[in-house]
């Protein structure tokens, strides 16, 4: 072999075609195995595993090399490819080997801190602090695969479609709403800071202004969040905004991307994606993402338990159950008590839990039972369409906490009656979501999706002119696609004017000089000739792992950080020098507590 | 039309087929003309510009409100499209116009403070105010569309080739070496700070220990520098690494991905890329990235120089010189003094020049005839290939600068000569940089590429074991890609050992506590079954701009900052608030000088 060549082909790429062919290959040593006076020894690379054989009778030198090898050690091999006696069906080089004749050896191989296996005995923070050992396993190396196959065929589709992809700046401005800017302080500008990105939002809005059309972009953004499991300071959109255009084309065009990447990425054919109001997806699943993979959905009772002496539910602003098809009998008084204690834990926050129990026999049981009588109970049941062994559970209390709970609920009966099938992807659009949120602790209103939405067309005088209790039924012109309860993206029709975006910043408790202060250039640029636009923007780390049918995003991203917001491999956030604060003209105020 | 169907076509589509149909368009307002009962409207989107005929006999209110627009207003029309009688061969929609029906303003626009034409009256200041204006501009609007092309194409390109995009992060740690850190405090981790990267450098090479093989990123990097005219604090890179691979299979894959994005986007053939080494460079252009689409090559002269009196030859370490063809006649001296004082501005800062001048009547002048004879001057004439008429222009002085002061002068005389062809596109790798450069102001070595680079396998043992005057001697594994005399990208062979890397960051002048704290994660990793790795990183702003013939890389970003760092439109960066310090545990400590 040539000195400096590191292979004439990969370790995934061997076949039958390939025996009596002299080959040089690199790559990881797996797992290693005598039987007798043979050898043999599985190499990896990223593209697959390839069986070496070594023979003592051959090449006694090589032989014992070969046997020093642990896990991990870096080779490079020539030999000659021959047939397998005991070929392996399921790998797709299992019908070939390779009897070495040459041998070198790269680079040593600590013992790795844990298996480098599809199922590792890796915790989570060993396999984070050594996350280039993790990414060698098959599974996480396959994600990232992945993710790098969605996003080259969301460009191909988009370019196909027209779209162009412009980069927005990184270091912009910062805007106190919402979620936490991160900053980073200007050595050139003392005093001053940008801020990083929680979206490109007014970026591509300005790009609609100046007549690019259609818009996208796969794009990192930033938020200073306090974490919760699932969340990352940085992660990525794709990100898009087109002119003349209306709800229904957007969604169209997004309708066919998500359609064209499940079709080429996972060879699923997803079906028409329905629309559902945002207040049918509450009223019907009490959250505004449903899983709609399985039904049970809510039935209202205010009417047919209102005044029967039960006060719970009389003076509740809701009552609302759903139908656990087939539980009566797998329902002690016992599971109930615990489902209950699940359902009044913080998290969900339940009062208490009512049900009644349809037996196979006939038989009515409920915690209401003296109440209500059994042909109420029976009303009931009709409303749910409830069949013998069927059991409703039903919630009761102020209406959106209720809807909530019962949500919880649904999903856990759901999981727990097998009824959720991780094979099956279920989109949904919800559209028309309220304008604005009164929030009762600030005693203002919050952008439901944000300060730029516009109003739906018929809202928008009532916009313009209403008093308090109008804006709250305002209806935005926005829109979320959700995928088996995951919300996968939302957007909205933007404002395009200068008044009617002066009213919703005014709305928002804005004063005219924050407003010119933080979106003047936004503002001016509305007087230029802004076209009519909208858009949308996907997750993408969920879009990959919920199109996997997994939950969690972190094994989508080569380097995620942890709870806290650290990275344990490079160790980051670090102490920064005195210097360096010193040249952005900033003095650390923070005294680390060293008492403990 | 539906009411709420902004366009059935856009203003670049229609044509000859379509005459008969009625259509819809959108878009903005360009030039309108009134002939007696007809008024002329070029209306105008991404995609061209149709003309819209609206006539007095017709519909009176109509074409009277047609002839209030003024310029950039955004209007919707519907009409039927007719063949014009003038057609315009200079415009795809030349053919046809469109007789108007029906007509809204969508917006209105106040008159732009600059033209939007290809030649626009706007100053950069104003054009970068009011980016959104500018976009509008063909020529502007063009380079974005190229780049969205350029970056989808070297995504598939790569992809073709077993690439994976992998996103590294963007909250990193600060490694205060080479250029500044850009940092953000955490707030979460009060005291420390995360970094934003200047390249993903030490990301891609986890990477390749982590058996990703072949990995490439379109990616935002970030440097806190000084800026000079053509720099951004931002900038963009396709970075990329690959294992179990030699120098020359890096220079041939990128090769093919230069040529193929030359053929696609710009239909342009390259030639074979030929390769030179970095001392050749030097001394035959006195640059690591010589112009190479005109000849003019350096001609060393010490030896014919040496010992005729002429002091400042005599004591140079270097005389060294150019050819101009056929300028003997074209130089008188007043030019030849305006020429010296050109070289002497502190920006170039020779000391003097001597010129030769070979007259096409035989006779020969020069500045220094009184030390040399015609004959000597003569020869030196010969060296140089020279002809009657061609004149010589030489400099001396200690090397290094000598070389950059003529590799200037080369560069202002092929301008001048016209000798730069702005249609040839010469590729040339530049190879075998030194590895370390001795900086006599900080008495330290720098890396010359980066501390990551390796030795030339021939010169690992000598910088394991050499002093210092070695150490200058090494050869580096690394190169750069120069297009007509621009840096395009460089990379070089890594190092995969750790104790070959500690080494480096010895003589590199770091502590191991400061190696270990900065690149402790990387030296570990080493540890752990590091193949043999190599990469590069192109410049993408760069690279749009070479292709396009042009030096400024500010017309292919989006929203480019000036030179203070500043974004002109979103006026960023801004004070922070201190509030916002102190939940990152900062104070300011800059005071604003209001005495002026």
């Amino acid at each position: 072999m040539a000195q400096d060549m590191y292979r004439s082909h990969n370790c995934g790429e061997l076949r039958m075609d390939h025996v009596g062919q002299e080959v040089t290959l690199s790559g990881w040593t797996q797992v290693s195995r005598d039987f007798g006076g043979l050898t043999f020894l599985d190499l990896r690379d990223r593209y697959g595993i390839t069986q070496l054989v070594f023979n003592m009778e051959d090449d006694a030198d090589l032989c014992s090399q070969a046997r020093k090898f642990g896990r991990e050690d870096v080779i490079r091999i020539t030999g000659k490819v021959r047939e397998r006696s005991n070929k392996n069906p399921h790998r797709p080089t299992g019908e070939i080997e390779i009897e070495v004749t040459s041998l070198d050896l790269l680079n040593k191989s600590k013992v790795p801190p844990f298996t480098i296996e599809d199922d590792t005995d890796g915790g989570d923070d060993l396999r984070m602090k050594y996350r280039y050992l993790d990414i060698r396993r098959n599974a996480i190396k396959q994600n990232l695969i992945f993710r790098s196959k969605l996003a080259i065929e969301t460009r191909k589709y988009l370019d196909q479609q027209g779209f162009i992809e412009v980069e927005t700046p990184v270091l912009i401005k910062s805007t106190p709403e919402g979620a936490r800017d991160f900053i980073v302080p200007s050595r050139m500008n003392p005093g001053q800071a940008y801020a990083l990105p929680q979206s490109p939002q007014t970026f591509k809005q300005i790009l609609m202004i100046a007549g690019m059309d259609k818009y996208f972009q796969i794009v990192k953004c930033f938020r200073d969040e306090d974490l919760r499991a699932d969340r990352q300071p940085e992660f990525t959109q794709i990100d898009c905004e087109m002119s003349f255009v209306t709800r229904d084309e957007i969604l169209e065009t997004f309708e066919g991307l998500t359609r064209s990447l499940f079709k080429t990425l996972c060879n699923v054919d997803l079906p028409q994606f329905p629309r559902m109001s945002y207040d049918e997806a509450l009223s019907r699943y009490g959250s505004d993402k449903p899983d709609t993979r399985f039904d049970m959905q809510f039935v209202e009772l205010n009417e047919q338990t209102l005044g029967y002496g039960f006060g719970v539910f009389d003076n509740a602003e809701l009552v609302v159950g759903i139908c656990a098809k087939g539980q009566a009998d797998q329902y002690s008084n016992k599971d109930i008590k615990n489902l209950t204690s699940w359902l009044q834990r913080p998290q969900i926050g339940a009062k208490g839990l009512v049900y009644v129990k349809y037996g196979n026999d006939g038989s009515i049981k409920s915690s209401v039972g003296k109440f209500y009588s059994d042909e109420q109970l029976n009303e009931w049941g009709k409303a749910f369409d409830a069949a013998p062994g069927d059991m409703l559970l039903i919630l009761s209390g102020e209406q959106d906490k209720t809807r909530k709970q019962l949500s919880e609920l649904r999903l856990e009966m759901g999981q727990r009656m097998g009824l959720i099938d991780p094979n099956v992807f279920n989109p949904l659009w919800v559209v028309d979501f309220p304008l604005l949120e009164w929030d009762e602790e600030s005693e203002r209103f919050h952008a439901m999706h944000h300060p730029f939405t516009a109003p739906k067309k018929e809202d928008e005088a009532r916009m313009l002119t209403g008093d308090h209790e109008t804006m709250k039924s305002l209806r935005a012109d926005a829109y979320d696609l959700v995928i088996n309860g995951v919300e996968i993206g939302g957007g909205s029709i933007r404002i395009h004017d200068r008044d009617l975006q002066s009213r919703n910043f005014d709305l928002l408790g804005f004063s005219k000089e924050e407003a010119e202060e933080q979106f003047g250039f936004l503002l001016g640029a509305f007087e230029y000739g802004a076209p009519p636009h909208g858009g949308i923007a996907f997750g993408f780390d969920r879009l990959c792992a919920v199109m996997n049918g997994v939950n969690s995003i972190r094994d989508f991203i080569a380097f995620p950080k942890n709870n806290q917001g650290r990275d344990m491999m490079i160790d980051s956030p670090s102490v920064i020098s005195e210097e360096q604060l010193e040249e952005l003209h900033l003095k650390s105020t923070y005294t680390p507590d060293t008492s403990a």
